[in-house]
């Protein structure tokens, strides 16, 4: 039943339009970096269904949908080529890219940590591991790219946190049996709103606390 | 019998001393490189857990035990949570910081050759992942962190030798049917007291000969 | 059958020979970074080994060849070895070196895309596997030492091309029945020639198309 949030074929067109748009952010990034055309494809692999690919190997579920499913492995590609083609015009609509990255991380929470528990790990685990799948894939991205993991700087906009919420609230929802696909919707939505929110307010996270450095305190 | 070296509760206490203290090193190291409080927690996550995860994807252990047991996900939690607010003070105490942490190198070689015997490496394989699973953490750290791995690096103190070392131990003992719990508990010790020694004594290993380079020998 | 391409034996000792030649392009590079002893071990290790470590967690064929065969996990270590006393030497051969490596890319990019095939994955994922399989381990080896991997990179020769090549070819005589030894052999040799020209001849594939940025399309 868990698996039937969405029916099956709603739930594989959302899967592909986070997919997509992941890609689109890798493949921008491999630009960006002066990578060559297949550098931009990898990048856009690796980038959208890197997340996905922790979940199933940490999961068990192998092969992982990543290669059983044409579709998620051809989908990059065809990112990648937008890109490649496209790319002023797609650094253009960034914004629209990042509505986008953020539609993907609200699906993805979601699916992420309903998939997770339907292969029987606790409800925490199942939250945490919604979260890595939302992630996952922009953090192999910026190894890959040589760079600081943008998940991990003070000075980017919350990124985790609204997946956090995210997959928290479909924890929640399973612990008390009322996830219903438009309990599901509403999670998804709920991140991807609080990402639109972080990303125009610039909302950003506390770094430690460093002014007690200075305070002794024995 | 191999899993019940030590009875299963003290087991689970000493992984998660490890855990905790692995947990505070990555902490630590995220502080450093200025990330958010996430990005900490995160790093603590990857640092405490990475080594264990990977000797279970190897293993076939799946789910890893990082995402079964909730204490395991917990305790890094908690090392982050300290570090954030307490970093002068566990800076301060940076050298029972280094304890600790030669203390979870000792721990975990001995652990992750037991458990990649028990699910049926061979012997040499064992020792290699047990090694894998002391050091493995800290590699994802570095890498996460966008620095060089410390543990290739020559300008440090050895690492991986202790590690070695007591992860041989183990696969002779296990050789030579010997491997009691004080067997392993010695075997532990010996990587611990090796790495503060090396700590101590600044014992690094040497690089290529590169003195050959300006000999011609043919 | 499938898996009986070769006979076992010579599969055996080519897969020892793709393996002896990564891994000492991965101990070539740690001497340059400067890397003690023991990280000129693990990063020939993780070379060597790092794709095909890759393609059987995919899969599902654990605990991996690397980790039940100890020859696997010897080759590397002689090969460190062999770069740490004679690095000027195998430098100097770099050329030597170059061939091997091709050699190698040839050789996994056939056998990862087999024993893809053998369990369970579809054609194109198939080729995917055996492309990731051939390239996997030198991607991990720059991303230990802290570099963007050669293979994203626009100005290094083509790598990725060739093997794609290779595997495209084995995925197609699957297709239509007919992956004989030679038709492997072929496919490897196909991949190994193809990397030969593109060192010599500095093929090198395109970047994002730059120019359209200057241009107006709306």
């Amino acid at each position: 039943m868990l698996q039937e949030l969405f029916s099956p074929s709603v739930q594989h067109r959302l899967d592909l339009i986070g997919i997509f748009v992941f890609a689109i952010s890798g493949a921008l990034l491999a630009v960006r970096k002066n990578f060559d055309v297949f550098g931009i494809a990898v990048l856009a692999e690796v980038t959208a269904l890197g997340g996905g690919l922790f979940r199933d190997l940490i999961i068990g579920a192998v092969p992982p949908a990543a290669f059983t499913d044409l579709g998620y492995f051809v989908t990059p590609l065809l990112a990648a080529l937008l890109v490649v083609f496209l790319h002023p015009h797609v650094e253009r609509i960034q914004t629209g890219v990042n509505v986008f990255d953020a539609a993907g991380l609200g699906l993805f929470c979601v699916t992420g940590t309903t998939k997770a528990y339907a292969y029987g790990l606790g409800l925490p685990q199942s939250a945490a591991l919604g979260l890595a799948t939302a992630v996952g894939g922009g953090v192999l991205r910026d190894v890959l790219a040589n760079e600081v993991p943008s998940l991990l700087r003070w000075d980017r906009d919350l990124y985790a946190v609204p997946a956090m919420v995210g997959a928290t609230m479909v924890a929640v929802c399973i612990r008390y049996d009322v996830l219903t696909p438009t309990a599901s919707g509403f999670a998804a939505l709920t991140a991807f709103v609080l990402r639109l929110l972080a990303m125009k307010y610039h909302w950003r996270a506390p770094r430690a606390w460093n002014r007690r450095s200075t305070v002794r305190e024995e």
